[in-house]
């Protein structure tokens, strides 16, 4: 685990230089400060970090996929502010969301702010014109996919049952993508195969699958410090989460489910209750089928330091307490 | 002003045939609904009327800048949305607006979703990849000035006094830049010189200044079936507006002036008042002062039918009754 730390960490610092120079701050001050506001309260990189080792794994050129790290990690930033809107979420990495700190139309404008300068940090990527205009065209659709997840899950908590079906498409649209760009882009830009493009892309899609789903488990069993944001607010909220899914299908009732608001006492029983029926450990056993049907993926290329932190990394993803 | 209606007419239904087939519908089926609710309730595609006309009057290929002309449309219609959830206004273009018709979270959502389009659709250009960057990073910059401009829009309401220096970089950033997109991005396109790329553009500038400081007036002196959206509402949001700013720089006092709400009596004063006192002609007059500057751009290009069409389109854009 300390040689996985610190080859993200080599690899972040580079990204949190890169997201400085290419994040400037802009008048208006306070339009600028919103919109950085959650991308500079740090977060994890896995995205851009993902995208640089990615790159290394295919023997690229990782200059050539900086500002496409930059601009994924931007539109995943975008998503965020725009996603606690919705969800009227209060806290995310330990600090207040933008619509709470400031307000919501400040906070729709710093999210789409934040989108369009991600595409204009696309536009900077050195490689061949047309692989750009591929890229751009790979993370545009990613983010149209992007909302309809988002719609899909905001629609399912309307719902009294979701096939598991449907949920694992609606966590493909809403985060997997782009998992699968941020590990496919970089190949695409060093003009590697279409073939291991697409080998790449789908290592990062079934990552990404696991990866929700492992962060719903988390969003219960998870330490409410660790996590820095709103502690079971899944239940409270009636997220149609794969727990949730399969305690429902296995006819159990957890009585503070989409009630808005309930004690500590109250979210730590339902929690229990989804332990012990069973629900978390089939979550868990889902997110590890996807995750190593997504390592699976990367016997296409040669053994490599690269590889073998990317795969120790989407270990990580299923394994960690924040 | 009927040969002027047939030109328009011509390259609009182009252009509608295009949002047709750029923008289909898709899942989740409400989202998409929403997403094209107000692009389909009409709207004066004037952006891309502009993109064509522009095109043409360089000796372009039209067919070279259509995906470009549908995505400023598609841009034009993602700002209308999360504008109206900003300003909270009710109507627009004679229908409900998105988030009114539909929630809030659904209006940001449809807005996202449009936004990602308008970047999957201009990489569908068919100019060399070389220039399709270009013209992404183009339209990418002019969405993030979009926003500036909206953020100094919103807090201008809350100051008692704006400069018109101040005002007129507001409608630069907010409305003008999407206008001079559309007047360039043909040029662009089609490899015409960075001189003459640059008077098309600086044309589009002035142009929609003009543009912006007229509709503006129109909100107070058109009428309200034509307009299609709320009557005096920027008197009542407290917007500042050229003919506010001007009226407050001659001690004018409106006393509904940012209260919200107030009888169509009381509005139909307010207006009175401004026009009496000379404001709504001191912006009339700003008006044709930019557009005239605008229209001297065009000294560049040879005469033509397109040239000729461009020239009465700016005309009519600070003559028009809707």
């Amino acid at each position: 685990m300390g040689a996985l730390k610190n080859s993200i960490k080599e690899r972040s610092s580079i990204i949190e230089e890169a997201i400085k120079e290419y994040l400037p701050m802009g008048e208006p001050k306070e339009l600028y400060k919103a919109s950085r506001h959650l991308i500079m309260a740090g977060g994890k990189r896995l995205r851009p970090v993902t995208a640089i080792l990615a790159t290394e794994a295919v023997n690229g050129d990782v200059n050539l996929v900086i500002p496409a790290a930059v601009a994924i990690e931007t539109i995943h930033n975008f998503t965020l502010i725009h996603d606690d809107i919705m969800d009227d979420d209060l806290y995310r990495r330990g600090v207040q969301t933008v619509h709470t700190r400031w307000d919501v139309p400040t906070a729709i404008l710093a999210g789409d702010t934040l989108f369009a300068e991600a595409f204009r940090i696309l536009t900077q990527s050195k490689s061949n014109p047309e692989r750009v205009v591929q890229a751009i065209h790979m993370l545009a659709d990613v983010c149209v996919k992007i909302c309809e997840g988002q719609h899909m899950d905001m629609s399912f908590e309307k719902m009294p049952i979701v096939k598991e079906k449907d949920y694992l498409e609606m966590i493909r649209k809403k985060t997997a993508v782009l998992y699968a760009a941020s590990s496919s882009i970089g190949p695409l830009l060093n003009d590697c195969s279409t073939k291991v493009t697409e080998k790449m892309w789908k290592f990062g899609e079934y990552v990404g699958m696991g990866f929700q789903i492992y962060d719903d488990v988390l969003d219960l069993i998870g330490s409410k410090e660790k996590l820095g944001k709103d502690w079971g607010s899944d239940i409270l909220q009636g997220k149609k989460t794969l727990v949730m899914i399969d305690a429902l299908n296995r006819g159990v009732n957890i009585e503070i489910y989409g009630k808005k608001s309930a004690t500590e006492e109250e979210i730590q029983n339902a929690v229990d209750i989804l332990k012990e029926c069973g629900s978390v450990d089939y979550s868990l056993k889902k997110a590890r089928q996807l995750v190593d049907k997504g390592i699976s993926q990367l016997d296409i290329l040669e053994d490599s330091d690269a590889k073998r932190t990317l795969i120790e990394l989407a270990e990580f993803l299923i394994s960690r307490e924040f």
